[in-house]
């Protein structure tokens, strides 16, 4: 059973996870961090030592996480001096586990699909936890450490996180831009970007109960060119945003040219 | 003050606003709609008498909503007999209030700010109503009436309007368009888009708080062009998605650019 942990890595992800287990009465030994501060930080927030020399990690955790940027696992890893039975995990989406082969005998991912900020305090309980692992005893110490912290804990393989990463980026980063791009429609004309918030929230509540695809509205699904064109007008001194606002346009009409297809 | 209605239209706005009205004890008096079997459907629901002729309309009612859709305000119009002093409001996003100019003495524009669907229930306390009138004692009758259903009510004239209409475009039927993009992704692999729900959630939850361009996340943001390079391979027999996920990640790209530039 997984008691303690080390995690590497003092970034939203690596302090939103560590904050979750200690609630959970995880243990965390320790934090490493490049930076000593960022591993002071995070330290002092779950009772833990830190160190930034990869050298000096404790040796006899659990489980030792790898929340880094994706570049810098590799590096991670050739540093690392550890025993060859130690159990060790990333977390990134689109980085296969067999990057962590050679290093250990026993690996594994454990992925939280979720957008992570330092300062913002998520509730573990229902984020989908993504678990991969080389053997099936390793794979299920990871699987109850996530059903601790989640009710949503699934085997996924290496090629299926990279896919759900990029639906990722599509439903997250993508998403979060448009609301930039309305933000900054709005202040251009000193509106308030409060005006916008429930629209927003309705707009990602609606697709927990309807498929996205019924959920659309919008001039571009009914093809309403009389507003494409007025509202493509008034981007005329936002050239950047004329284009994307043309692109999703033509996407939406894309999709439901196909779906009419397909039910044909 | 304004007691009963008459609603000419029947389609989502029309119903949720109908709706709305009645749990507020304004009284819908007559549903209008160009197919007398919506036009029944919804009188049904908030106990009115319904019609499909403008020429059988009501001739009493303190306020006429039409909440057609845009291209069809004008015929309406053209087509309603009513007394010169009769209250007539449109709820248009995208068209100016003067389009009622010479139909009535008084009219003016309630538009509610939100996305809405004839079967799922929304909740109009937090809901911006846009409200714009050609006389002040229009204005005020209409502010009331809002008041009654949201406690957000708020002055802003056809200009402000269309730019609060093309805002609510990308943050509303673009976003909604990406997470139809990434539902595809995901069932393409057959993969549960229930693994989303919570990252959407938390997505739209962040920027009630955090400015959008504070809350942007991932590899378009850090400039990773590995995973942006994987991402765009993994969308090869996809043509058309890998277009706007390089389209959107250009556009964060440069939305980055810009406001380090005005940072300078």
């Amino acid at each position: 059973m997984i008691e303690n942990v080390v995690i590497i890595g003092a970034g939203n992800l690596a302090t939103q996870l560590a904050l979750a287990m200690v609630e959970k009465e995880i243990r965390v030994k320790q934090i490493y961090s490049r930076k000593i501060e960022s591993a002071r930080e995070l330290a002092e927030k779950v009772n833990a030592s830190f160190t930034n020399e990869l050298a000096q990690l404790t040796s006899d955790a659990d489980l030792y996480v790898i929340a880094v940027k994706d570049s810098a696992i590799q590096e991670v890893l050739e540093n690392l001096n550890l025993d060859e039975s130690r159990l060790i995990v990333h977390t990134a989406g689109s980085v296969p586990m067999n990057i962590l082969e050679g290093f250990t005998n026993t690996y594994g991912v454990f992925y939280p699909l979720q957008t992570f900020s330092k300062n913002r305090k998520v509730d573990f309980a229902d984020i989908p936890i993504c678990i991969e692992a080389n053997h099936p005893s390793s794979f299920l110490k990871l699987e109850k450490l996530g059903a601790k912290l989640s009710s949503s804990v699934n085997q996924i393989n290496s090629e299926e996180r990279r896919t759900l990463h990029l639906a990722a980026v599509f439903t997250n980063n993508f998403v979060n831009h448009f609301y930039s791009i309305g933000a900054e429609i709005l202040q251009d004309k000193k509106l308030d970007f409060d005006l916008l918030k429930p629209l927003i929230r309705e707009t990602a509540a609606k697709v927990q109960t309807l498929q996205p695809f019924d959920a659309q509205t919008g001039p571009a699904k009914r093809n309403d060119q009389s507003i494409i064109n007025a509202q493509l007008k008034m981007l005329h001194n936002k050239p950047e945003f004329q284009k994307i606002y043309s692109f999703a346009t033509e996407s939406i009409f894309q999709l439901q040219q196909k779906h009419k297809h397909d039910l044909l």
